[in-house]
């Protein structure tokens, strides 16, 4: 029995707040498929937040589907998406983008980002009908390994896209994370001024499930609750999502929740980093990749869950460190605490 | 402001007893993915009760996502599937499952239902390779007129599938109601030993969402779970639906609010009988169709939520009135109360 | 060893003149993928005489190829294409449509055909995003029975798709028997303007393959290359459809060759119907089919290959006579005395 | 107008003894879709030249459309293809492989050609649902770049594949040139001992077009007619293949005309050596890349028509020639004698 999983950020339940909006919703009949009245208030709070009245939003339950069902969703079948060769739908979606007809056509990250100069090679290299033609560029934010992008890089990023016909979708899985890390200059109605479409993440930022999915572009906007239904995204309990993300934006609870999940990452890393240890990047959201010696992960294994990222040398690898809504300051400190005792032994 | 709803099963949230379930474990750290500890006990729960050991068990979100990943991993590229033509996958689906890249080749149904001769007739059209090769046969149980197989009926087409190299799958969104009806002699064990994949609905049977995915068949079984992650239905956070199907098969829940569905179907429908009223087809489970005149059902609409669901003749419809786990008898009552009041008017 | 067969107009190879032409243009060194000097002109004839200067020309091998992409290039995931329950693409295209991912909405018809009546029906049972979108209406002309639309019919079919959103594509497999049949007062340029989009069928009209596929709408011309390339469609030596169709349109030849298939399939059924038999369908283009009994039908499989198209009544049934390019008078005056000599045996 | 073009090696029609065969059977009736006497013939003589009575051929139009119909038929939805990043499937074919669902992975490539070790790799990342499983190895023999297999390298491929469940696919677009180059020591009966399915092409080996679809592995064997006619691949007047195929084999034409290709790409390659220019990759079959001066290359297009393939230095260029069936040696030697004139102009 290990002391405490930092595997990921859904090993718990929802935060304590959402369930109580859950239990208070429960009773009161409302239309299914997401046209009862939470989601529509929560549709309307995200609105107010992200500066963007005419944003069409809807919520979907995962973030594989979420991914997918936009990117199909402005795709013509001979059409493809540009991401990093790390990028989520590159290497963890099981084919997901492939199953509806598109190509991805990777680039190689740096750090997990991508480039202009990477997309305009991708732009002279595809040049006729023997090719697939490039027409979405995918990025995360926070990407898989935890970065972020500045804002200067997302605006350089959103031109190269305009001038190229291209749409800039942005994968936010973990934006509460990236836009309340310390590092961050990107603000919600910068990212919703600068891409065409992206969703805000609220499995792993404290509900059960859910997705707030945007749609910035007008031309994305319409029929797209067709897409959800053929997709088999429309749930039927539609308030569930709804209620959660009402209560998310209802009072900053999601911003609380993102900030504790930096703070707890953060405390991670700087006792860790103390402890005489560097990282595969710098840590700035909720993912913390330290370098450690082989046999200390291994010990390290016996009282805490984690995963093994990458092997780094000959004699030390890369660990994922994860925090989550319900991960505490004592399980931090005891965390550290162990590694220290585990270092000196 | 309606005085009550009887749109359908899934206007309110989840039962009390699972909300409770949800509260209890909400902190308990467990793998993603529904590799977590509540998701294997509902999986043991439900294999002692379809007394089939050896199924394949996974959990999903929602009904048309069941169908079409279930219907897709069992069908090559040229296959198809045979369903009523008023089968949900053919009608209410948003063509989910051609999106997957299958024709759903149809049947006249006979209130809801199809039958071995149907069968056996697409059978004998389909003769080469200019035509699609039909591969399942497709029944919802209860149908989407509330109607239900009978044991017979359900061998009768099981043996036919068999003899025709057919797999046969069942649609089980409102299964609990169906088994539970009184007009039924067909068991879950029983349909397990006749199908080779269907599920169990949670999401109309008390659950937030969830439906639980049988595989029987041992050849539909192997790398399912990659279907799932393919196709966006494996939750990061499996626990949510592995919770609520734990509830529902700990003790009898299930089944309790599967016969309270239909308790309150019965005194509803009872009650339109005495007043004289008829149906489109006899009501057994859920869903109940009076047909009225059309000034009472516009009377009607002012006080209740319902469907209208078709012209029968030139001054009479079908409504359709589906119960819930919350609906209450003193609503049925006040609703058969204001239906006489109307009638009388 | 059969005395000849009736099964189709594809049993032979091209037409010595288009052989000729093949010949003629072997050595003369031109760009590949259609490309091509003798594409070029092809197109150009082709555009002349349909009238339309701007329509989009593209040559294709064959015609389930130009169906389903046409109608995939038509459609958005979600949107659904209407066609008769007895249309090529809903029987005998082994599910190439669905296999684009979209449904094949089915209309009963009438002696191969649809109306604006049935379409309107399909538009108003369509309703929400519970179910597909329909998109294009598909006919056949000829239909699959060898009837034709008259140009009444096919301005009422245009005018309820223009004012319900629907494209009109038109699968021109027989177009030239059709547009050459006495019954008909259709001409290419009338279609060009009705329709959205439609091919000119050159494999049934003496090529050895290819397929003039016509786009008239502007929505769906661009990029049309990119669809041809993803689904296989694009010959390297694009030059031999293009030979081909230059050689059909530069002096009349596709229309002689139309006009042949018609009178000898005239010829067929005057001498049929003089022997006192009827027709499952008045015949107007080059496939006849005849009721004879089925003794007599048995008698006359030893002499003459055809299809037993489907059976009427008890003592007999429908089969398919088809008539070529190859076919001369006096093999149908050979078919015609055999069968007198079997009816009066 | 130029001299001669060097662009590919479909520029011209159909070698004259295949252009006799189609006129000399041009007027035989014989069924359609394949099943033809010349069809059946050809295959005869296919089984014969590779030495597998028990293959299963089949004859479509082109080559992307054998490649995606094959690697479709081969793959369950969240299976995957490896091929090397300069393969065919990979860059030129709009994504026709994705467009039936399936994921491309990427290995990065030696001289167009991939290996065991890279294979090994791919196979140890892809290790759980989230990700797609591999399942088929493409290769191309010839490769785009021209190389060849040696024997050592494909039974290493097919050890290595077989060990790890992978079928193997062997695109033969330019299988005659690489059977026949000079630096083969692999037969055709050799390569279909070590894959699982393969083509030998024909369009770029003298025919009109056609391409021989080799089945050797038993379990993609069934059905595949229906993959065939889904795809748009049956062809009506599947004698044209047929016939084309039977005359390539009757008598060692294809082989003649691969002896063809390759001797005159060889004469060019060593009239290029003797000036004194190196090539991009060693030149063994009949593409053949001459590294440049850019100068010189842009007064070679005044006269001849040719790709340039990349950039290799700052001021030369690889470019690309082909030889077809129709190339003489005259046309040769008047390239070498201008480029010589050119180099000391």
């Amino acid at each position: 029995m290990k002391k405490y999983l930092f595997f990921d950020d859904y090993s718990e339940g929802a935060h304590p707040q959402i369930l109580e909006a859950l239990i208070k919703t429960n009773l009161q009949q409302e239309a299914g498929y997401g046209d009862d009245i939470f989601s529509g208030e929560a549709k309307k709070l995200i609105s107010d937040i992200i500066k963007d009245h005419s944003a069409d939003i809807h919520f979907v339950s995962a973030g594989t589907q979420s991914n997918f069902i936009i990117l199909a969703g402005m795709m013509k079948p001979f059409e493809a998406v540009i991401s990093a060769d790390s990028g989520h739908i590159n290497v963890h979606e099981a084919g997901a983008v492939e199953a509806t007809g598109h190509k991805v056509i990777t680039i190689a990250n740096a750090e997990g980002k991508i480039n202009p100069r990477k997309i305009k090679e991708v732009m002279e290299f595809h040049k006729d009908e023997h090719m697939v033609k490039p027409k979405v560029v995918y990025i995360s934010h926070a990407t898989e390994l935890g970065t972020i992008y500045t804002k200067n890089e997302l605006e350089s990023i959103s031109e190269c896209c305009k001038k190229n016909g291209l749409y800039l979708y942005l994968d936010g899985a973990r934006l509460g994370s990236a836009v309340r890390s310390r590092e961050s200059d990107l603000t919600l109605p910068d990212i919703t001024r600068l891409v065409d479409a992206y969703y805000i993440g609220g499995t792993k930022n404290g509900a059960f499930l859910g997705e707030a999915v945007i749609l910035v572009n007008d031309e994305i906007k319409p029929y797209f609750r067709y897409h959800l239904k053929q997709r088999g995204a429309l749930l039927a309990k539609g308030r569930l999502p709804g209620v959660q993300f009402r209560e998310l934006f209802r009072d900053g609870l999601f911003f609380r929740i993102a900030e504790h999940l930096n703070n707890m990452a953060d405390r991670l890393a700087c006792g860790i980093r103390d402890l005489g240890f560097g990282f595969l990047v710098k840590p700035c959201t909720n993912q913390v990749f330290p370098v450690l010696p082989d046999p200390l992960i291994r010990a390290l294994d016996e009282l805490y869950g984690f995963y093994v990222w990458e092997k780094v040398d000959k004699a030390s690898s890369a660990i994922r460190l994860v925090t989550s809504w319900s991960t505490r300051e004592e399980v931090i400190d005891g965390f550290l605490n162990d590694l220290k005792r585990l270092v000196n032994r």
